[in-house]
């Protein structure tokens, strides 16, 4: 068996974004020599997101207005855990997103359907941030 | 280590639907001939889910009429994505049922509590979907 | 490759809670003597989540207060579910929370950012409920 570990650091301009992160697990697969197994990809951040959807903006617009009705930023105070932080509505954004995916590895490539792809879901941005790759396989 | 992948196809005559997936998961363990491992099914459609929850009718319509609440179907013009389609609300439902599980094998067959069923979530159906069952182990 | 295998139980006083489980997590992969690999920790009943966030006692209030916004408990008759049971909220909360968790491990250790920490949800307590640890790697 063998491992691979890689990280990701984002420090994106603002308190919410999507960034497509298929190239650098794709990347990093390759970089592993892995032909068959699994690829771990989480944030390592728990106010951060890694999904798999769409990359089309309209949609990443809905999921903004999905996430803001369902655990909205502010008022900040209606949140107990917003004493010394403003960032509670994070949290609970990165909940409905998830902390990671599991995908597979088939003949040396991410084995996906046809518009699945991986991103990073920031919720608490304008600082620098991290992601873990973690392979497993042969 | 020892590698073995499965597709699954459906195409199901509604928009959505619960299928409890677990007998072919069990069959696919059992044609790895993987004693000890994870195995990985998820959906390769970004408007459908795979998820564990209770084989009961019931709770499907509750599933149903809380989806439904948190991500409506209609109207359409809701959301953005639906300028060329009409799927937005699927891709939403499918992120909160989420779109992977990663089940234990232990002693060839899926370790599960007493009641954990494996399901295929689809929101936007009428057509052909695939699922990735992936299985690692010795 | 190596597996290893460990159910921890928990009978607790209230139909919902949180608890940090994530030194018996750390103490079962110390068992099991895996360096590299992945480990998988899953609630093996429906009413009950594994999912990772933050230790503070504020959050954890602010994740009960969303969660009763987006599945009530009350009136119990709104769900299908409830003929003979009054759990259908606690199979909703747990689908938002997420059945399980997977994470790295490297060099021997859980491999995470400064903030995780892994926490088991119950949403229907009061009896004992297991949680399945599997560890795979070398």
């Amino acid at each position: 068996m063998k491992t691979y570990r890689k990280e990701l650091t984002f420090n994106l301009p603002s308190r919410r974004a999507f960034v497509n992160i298929t190239p650098d697990v794709s990347q990093a697969i390759q970089e592993s020599g892995i032909k068959e197994g699994f690829v771990l990809v989480n944030a390592m951040h728990i106010t951060a997101s890694v999904f798999i959807n769409d990359d089309e903006s309209g949609l990443h617009n809905d999921f903004e207005r999905f996430l803001e009705k369902l655990a909205p930023e502010k008022p900040y105070e209606q949140y107990q855990h917003n004493g010394y932080e403003d960032n509670a509505d994070a949290h609970l954004k990165r909940t409905i997103m998830g902390r990671e995916v599991v995908c597979a590895i088939t003949d040396g490539e991410l084995d996906f359907g046809t518009w699945e792809r991986i991103f990073y879901g920031e919720f608490d941005g304008k600082r620098p941030k991290r992601i873990l790759i973690k392979i497993i396989g042969e």
